[in-house]
């Protein structure tokens, strides 16, 4: 018992300390294969993030390791991931540091390291609501926009017309139309063989292996190392036919080793350009790696705590600066695979790195020949389902608001920028959520003849009594909606002209702010100089616990605070049986 | 009847169209009281905003008759106001106008076209809302900043030190501090007698003039025509000791006249470095006027027309740049004052503008040993009431966080800059808003025995079941709170072993974004694959009709939408009274 408390204060993660071996056999088969997923998608996201190739086996081995040791996901895979990729060459790119540079690397590796103290910045000041402020049509939005983005800058690759890879998706469309007519055939046909061979591994592989009489979970794990085996024969073809002397862009040397910890990216000048660039790649690797996480964590009903999320990925992105990669994130194909693969701790995760670490070691000679195009068509195939289309269409049925936010990320991100699309969005959606707290739902209500409820009188055959009205809120009161309310409330009062007594109904009043406060005790004033009084009902415990610091308890007098609409009426309506009953409708 | 509905299409003000023989002889009398008024702080706060006197006096007789026709409010008074003077005073010593110069008085006027064009946009386009955003802690803590800042600068001129006027808080006091020893004794003499004198006037002669057997009405009458006499008084000390050979500075020479039509002003390349301030005197001015025309309006049941007073302030504005003025907004004591004396319409407003005229044009040259001490002491006691430490305090009692925004406000008006301040308090407000909505109050609730009312399970002895937990949120679903209620319920969800069922209650729930929809849907996935169905119960009318265009109800199946929290016990509670009471407390 004392010793486990003792462990309890060693920062020991929660599944090492409970592993039980029987555990093992699912984690190390889970590890091999999340590694085969890890090894060419690390490469293709170095390649697609303008970096050299080691530098994506290199973030798939210490910083997952960070991750597994810190996080509170069992299952979470991090590493280089799609967006983080395209926000590092766009950073670099914007910020005019030239590709394939010396400064390149070390740009990566300062965006990296930045955005990991950013992210252990955020988890010790507990600033991690901040990614709330990104809505879902907003986040919806950006992420179709990053795919559409990374789609066209992958188009190069995957065709060898020698179009630009960065720049808005304006920049890149035009350079594709100039530069139609440099399309490499040779390229194209390797592009274009590997698309359809990683199409026909999915769905219709798991079906084919199906009718053969396989489980569906063997199938899918077959299915899963198709691209590797893709990768292996698109590879001989190359070395066959030696296409790379028909100008087929390869891989070429990876040097062989593992990453050796530096420090040379830590420069003062340039840290100022990258901050914002930074700020963007931690929120967004921080907003895609706890979803992931969640969804994987509720299949266990294990907690995935959010602040220990921000500190575990800002561990591995910093362990991701010093030991030569990129930024990293959780990522939803991977953990998925590593997932669905068995995977029941985190050691499948460490597993893979160690694999990765080994091919990184000694088997990069077998990646020479392999031909970009063929990345560039995995790249593509793994993008494309974040371009979605059914959400906007279902964001857009339900809410048009919602809608717009999500449609102008999509298009700033796309068109302008990514960091300025993704901040309009945001500014958006907080204007339109202000707006429609700044106009709150009001009812005036009415007793339903023969019981104690009160409804909408434009819903319901309700009683009303000239001299009393009811005006259910049904908003909080702040400062922004408060104008609103004072003149719905002068507007009622003027079409009243027997009205005596106001009752503001408050059940659906959770706060009342200061602002609020003072406007009422205004309001008040201003109704009694008219010869109405004012009066609260149904005013909630915490509500009411506040509102006695105020004085506007005694600037009510003599208006009164009901617990209840029934009870106002029964004191204010008089005899009140002799009320009104409003036509039906 | 027909002539009627003719006249409604004429624009002519309702009080004019309206108007009874009756009224005339208040509105008369109120217009002289008025003008006793106006025709001092005019010129004082011509002079505190860096302008000619005559500025001040041409700014009462345009814009008022113009307010007059257009404007809801029968008793707002419009003229030059203090905080408007000194924003004017800011932005011109920041844009580094010289004062006295030439493009000073151009500048002027540039700002009142420009906050004039701005105000009747923003009533074109119904922008009113706008102002919502200006928190009442925000406004309180920035007027008592401007009124800081307004006595500082008026410490020159009631002292006669050479000490700048305008700058920041601590520019001002600092030169205080240097040039003590240029106190000048005069004009220090002049300045305090007024200051005594006018605080004389108060409460003091209203209560001497009481003993007298005077009635209050009459008394309080005499109190307001009293800071004339003092004027007139030490107006003729001056002369008698020839005191501004003694170096006591005075108004002097007024050239006589009427404002004259101008276009000087419009000037293209000093526009955008005024469109910043002018906003802010657009929006400052606004939100004075119009809550001086609701005290006001209540008070005779009539109703105060925003997009109307915006439109009114905007023509007055614009009067007050083409007559040769400075920007005007309707005054709080001025229309008091105005309220008092008997007004009964705008005619008084326009009889007082009409004596100001006939000033004006014959009597400017009583105004010539009129000291600037004397109107200094006018000014401080003018803005002194508008620091408010009361309201300060009481907000402090309410809300830590209002309290903060109050005075982050006060302190960036004061000490940092007039603009920088106020938009730091309105992020500030704004920020903390949605913080706060991101952490809604959650309740785990439980029946109350023998009842069929559910309460919060830690303030109240209930009932609760270890296969159900109901849960009821105390504020909309939106983007910003929808992770924090995710992780409330993902607690709750593991912190009861045996849960086969979670209802969400709503019957606080105004609205639902997509957002949450969305998160609703996952959230209701992820608690199935963990054997626990999400139910909701007790949604509003609104809020269904909207959920029905989602997809939410199909993905909550087999999970049902309850009419009451009481239909969900039932059906989901098995034998509902086998639950647990929790320990009394």
């Amino acid at each position: 018992m004392k010793a486990r408390r003792l462990l309890s204060f060693i920062p020991l993660p929660n599944w090492l300390r409970a592993y039980s071996p029987e555990q093992l056999p699912d984690d190390l088969a889970a590890g091999f294969i999340t590694a085969a997923l890890l090894i060419p998608q690390g490469i293709a996201y170095a390649i697609l993030a303008g970096l050299p190739a080691e530098v994506g086996l290199y973030a798939s081995i210490v910083p997952p390791v960070v991750y597994a040791l810190l996080g509170s996901s069992r299952t979470l895979s991090v590493g280089p991931v799609s967006v983080a990729a395209l926000l590092v060459a766009d950073a670099l790119a914007t910020g005019g540091t030239v590709r394939g540079g010396a400064d390149y690397l070390v740009d990566a590796m300062l965006l990296a390291a930045l955005s990991g103290v950013m992210l252990l910045a955020m988890a010790a000041l507990r600033l991690g609501f901040l990614v709330n402020f990104i809505s879902h049509p907003v986040l919806s939005g950006f992420t179709s926009g990053a795919a559409v983005l990374i789609i066209l800058s992958q188009l190069d690759n995957l065709t060898g017309m020698g179009m630009p890879s960065t720049g808005s998706g304006f920049d890149m469309v035009g350079g594709a139309l100039r530069q139609f007519s440099g399309l490499h055939f040779p390229t194209l046909l390797v592009g274009g063989s590997a698309f359809v061979a990683l199409l026909l591994c999915k769905a219709p592989l798991v079906h084919g292996l199906r009718r053969l009489g396989m489980t569906v979970r063997r199938a899918a794990l077959i299915s899963r190392t198709g691209p590797l085996l893709v990768l292996v024969v698109l590879t001989m073809t190359v070395v066959l036919f030696d296409l790379h002397d028909h100008g087929v862009a390869i891989v070429e040397r990876i040097p062989a080793g593992l990453p050796t910890f530096t420090l040379a990216f830590l420069n003062a000048d340039r840290m100022l350009p990258l901050l914002a660039p930074a700020f963007l790649i931690a929120l967004i690797g921080y907003v895609e790696s706890v979803s992931v996480a969640k969804v994987l964590g509720y299949r266990r009903r294990e907690k995935i705590d959010s602040d220990r999320e921000l500190a575990a990925l800002g561990g591995a992105n910093l362990a991701a600066a010093f030991a030569g990669g990129m930024p990293v994130a959780g990522g939803f194909s991977r953990s998925m695979v590593n997932y669905a693969a068995g995977a029941r701790t985190q050691l499948a995760t460490i597993v893979a790195a160690l694999l990765v670490a080994l091919a990184a070691l000694f088997f990069t000679s077998a990646f020479f020949y392999l031909p970009t195009a063929a990345l560039a068509a995995i790249i593509i195939l793994a993008v494309a389902p974040l371009f979605d289309w059914r959400g906007a269409m279902r964001t857009f049925r339900y809410d048009r608001a919602d809608a717009a936010a999500l449609l102008i990320t999509f298009v700033g991100v796309v068109a302008i920028d990514i960091e300025v699309g993704l901040s309009l969005g945001v500014a958006i959606a907080i204007v339109v959520f202000l707006w429609r707290s700044s106009r709150p739902h009001l009812a005036v209500v009415g007793r339903l003849a023969g019981t104690e409820h009160y409804r909408n009188v434009e819903r319901y055959q309700v009683t009303t009594w000239p001299e009393l009205l009811l005006l259910r809120v049904d908003r909080s009161l702040f400062f922004a909606n408060v104008n609103y309310v004072e003149d719905a409330v002068a507007h009622a009062a003027a079409a009243q002209p027997e009205l005596k007594h106001l009752v503001i109904i408050c059940s659906a009043v959770n706060a009342i702010d200061h602002s609020a406060v003072e406007a009422l005790g205004q309001l008040s004033s201003n109704l009694r100089a008219a010869g109405i009084t004012l009066h609260l009902a149904e005013v909630k415990g915490p509500v009411m616990d506040r509102l006695k610091r105020s004085k506007l308890i005694e600037q009510l007098a003599p208006g009164q605070v009901f617990l209840s609409t029934q009870a106002a009426v029964e004191r204010l309506a008089g005899d009140s049986e002799q009320g009104k009953v409003n036509g039906e409708w």
